[in-house]
């Protein structure tokens, strides 16, 4: 490993506008040609078209990887075989100003849509990437032997395996229309981006011209049980569940939320609802702990099991509020994108008891109809307090929600 | 929701030396006194003394949180409560230099050694918090159930609840001793950082006063099972995995890699190992795909499986060059920091079969004992390319590696 500067170069440290042979976009834009690519790779500086680069989180690994000589700064990617198994749009919510800010529609199809510019020499990289997989869960294998679900050799086989089409994104965020969603002006959202991040990408405040901005997040992925196809048809019943990434629980199996128990109910919903002709979806978003990170969590699991009169569910936003001075980060309004890309405009079956979710959801424009809370059976003793506090905070639940003696007296294990 | 700027202010774009009572870090230093707090937080900018702030990623959320009027620019976090279940430290290794350099060996206990500075004013967060919980597994009821392990009341519960206590480690990198690992000048990381990223962060460039940065990336999570003392004293036998994030296979059970199934084999070896007097250790490292993110992890997919001659274990590491450039970007240089940070000076028992993992263990000055690979029953029949591709890259095998016969008669599913 060496260094790879060889020659002194020039450091440009923010960019200024006027980029040699950057092609325009026009978000929203009824098709790919009039839309344009996103060009967020550095191997033609003058050809980049938006704040930031590719992969999230990852380009800071990327880096590493120049850095450590292991990775030439020229490399493009080979696309070939790459490309999407299922074709997922065109759909006219694409197109819909306003329906999608937060992640690239045609993010998947680059290699084909833009293959003129490829050729020319633009450095176009999939914001999107669509496959097929096999996924065993025991939870399912363990429905497949109560009897509760059985394999049809299609969607679910005899081992336990489901059989799902997968789609991971990226964000790519079109700065003046998460503006909007958050009822702020651009202007001010580009000014706390950077000052809140402690000076992440000047461009922001000084390339008001760049309107996409590619910021250094996780992103998110889809799982689909069905044809992908029929998530757009409103006459296919269609079962879905919008996660946000528990790694404690989803990965672990902490029983302090019901986080996995959730998730692995709503899998065994969607391969029922695909199995009797329906389609199934579940969406991942990379938001730890709402969004706040798991340090941050765990010092409030710590606040909350030490408090005077101990972890009790009256007292379970007040704890998250004072470390980290807001109940949740996850800020739904961006979430309906995903759906507006798989062309979604009906759910039947919402597998989510979140009224952020449901607002954020039906306020986009998609019908909801049924609501499916989790099983009582599968909500781990200690996940009580947090489920009391969030029906009593709005949460969908058939049972009405809790009174203020219910929530002082369901109380979680001391540390 | 509004804009939170009521009055024009003066934007800086980017920070300049000589900031207000910002107070020195001395990386390494034998005392918490002496090394100086982090101080990343947004609150007072003359107090900084690093690049980037707080929460990896999830800046970008705490933002937002500000641009939709949800969050005060001024919170600053409660930490009443919130101090680690468990005292870690401090170890000789934190003042041993280089051998901790991504992560603050004093992150957990800012509330309590830097008692002065918060009282003073300073708006110092934690970047490592501590807590316990118990996690259900449904890998370790089934191993209970088939009588290959038993419920003891203390490391494992008749339910199936494992007692753990873990950590959220948050990245925080000191530049001259990263670059050091890379073996690259400071100079010339600080520039890649910056140019390879698109631009994030001009101080990299700009202000080599700051030698420490918190990158936008995701962390780390250790879970302890048994006494988390135990770690640092070389004659307890001390069974561990050092895990890397594959969120299909670790949450969704994708069959094309062995992820979960050896997460779980790790998890029951480490509470057999606590049950006999030893402790057990699984380090869960933020780095989806190699570090390459999902969407390049799927696009490989697509390539393996579409490429002349099928998805063969021959051409693994080739499909992964041609899309990324690399086979890997994890870079296992950094991963023993944790270890350093919990005092590790053996491992009797390492569940993995990375050399690149071993070769990052040992070489950072920790002893390693037996290597445990995963049972054959547990690979699922697709993850066999995988399996053996590593395998003769130098992954460590009883068996020894598989010829090039072997590697190309090894085939998984078509898409």
């Amino acid at each position: 490993m060496a260094d790879t500067s060889s020659a002194p170069r020039h450091i440009r440290l923010t960019s200024h506008a006027g980029g040699q042979g950057a092609l325009p976009i026009h978000w929203g834009a009824a098709t790919a040609a009039e839309r344009g690519p996103v060009v967020g790779t550095t191997t033609n500086r003058g050809h980049r078209n938006v704040i930031g680069t590719h992969s999230g989180s990852y380009s800071v690994y990327r880096a590493l990887a120049v850095a450590a000589g292991a990775l030439s700064r020229e490399h493009k990617a080979d696309l070939t075989n790459t490309s999407p198994t299922d074709q997922i749009g065109p759909y006219p919510q694409w197109s819909d100003p306003g329906k999608i800010v937060s992640l690239d529609p045609w993010g998947a199809a680059v290699a084909d849509v833009f293959a003129t510019e490829l050729a020319a020499g633009y450095d176009i990289r999939p914001t999107i990437a669509v496959t097929k997989a096999h996924v065993v869960l025991p939870e399912v294998i363990e429905a497949m032997q109560k009897g509760r679900i059985s394999a049809d050799g299609k969607i679910l086989m005899r081992g336990g395996a489901a059989c799902v089409t997968k789609a991971a994104i990226e964000p790519v965020w079109w700065l003046p229309g998460v503006a909007k969603r958050f009822g702020c002006s651009e202007a001010n959202l580009r000014r706390v981006l950077f000052e809140e991040t402690g000076g992440m990408y000047p461009e922001l405040v000084t390339r008001s011209d760049l309107e996409v901005f590619l910021p250094p997040i996780g992103g998110q992925t889809v799982y689909i049980f069905g044809n992908p196809r029929d998530l757009a048809n409103p006459e296919v019943e269609l079962t879905a569940r919008v996660h946000d990434e528990c790694n404690g629980s989803d990965v672990f199996g902490s029983d302090i939320c019901t986080c996995r128990p959730y998730l692995t109910h709503a899998i065994e919903e969607c391969i029922l609802g695909a199995q009797r002709g329906g389609v199934g979806l579940v969406s991942y978003s990379r938001k730890e702990g709402r969004a706040l990170g798991e340090v941050t969590k765990f010092l409030v699991y710590n606040a909350r099991k030490r408090q005077v009169g101990g972890d009790t569910a009256d007292q379970y936003f007040a704890r998250t509020e004072c470390v980290a001075g807001v109940q949740d980060m996850r800020f739904q309004e961006l979430m309906p994108d995903v759906l507006h890309w798989l062309g979604v405009r009906k759910i039947h079956r919402l597998v989510s008891m979140s009224n952020m979710k449901y607002d954020a959801i039906t306020g986009s424009g998609i019908e909801v109809g049924e609501r499916i809370d989790i099983p009582a059976g599968l909500i781990p003793a200690d996940a009580q307090v947090e489920m009391q506090a969030k029906k009593a905070a709005g949460y969908f639940t058939p049972e009405g929600a809790p009174d203020a003696d219910a929530l002082k007296n369901t109380k979680g294990r001391a540390l």
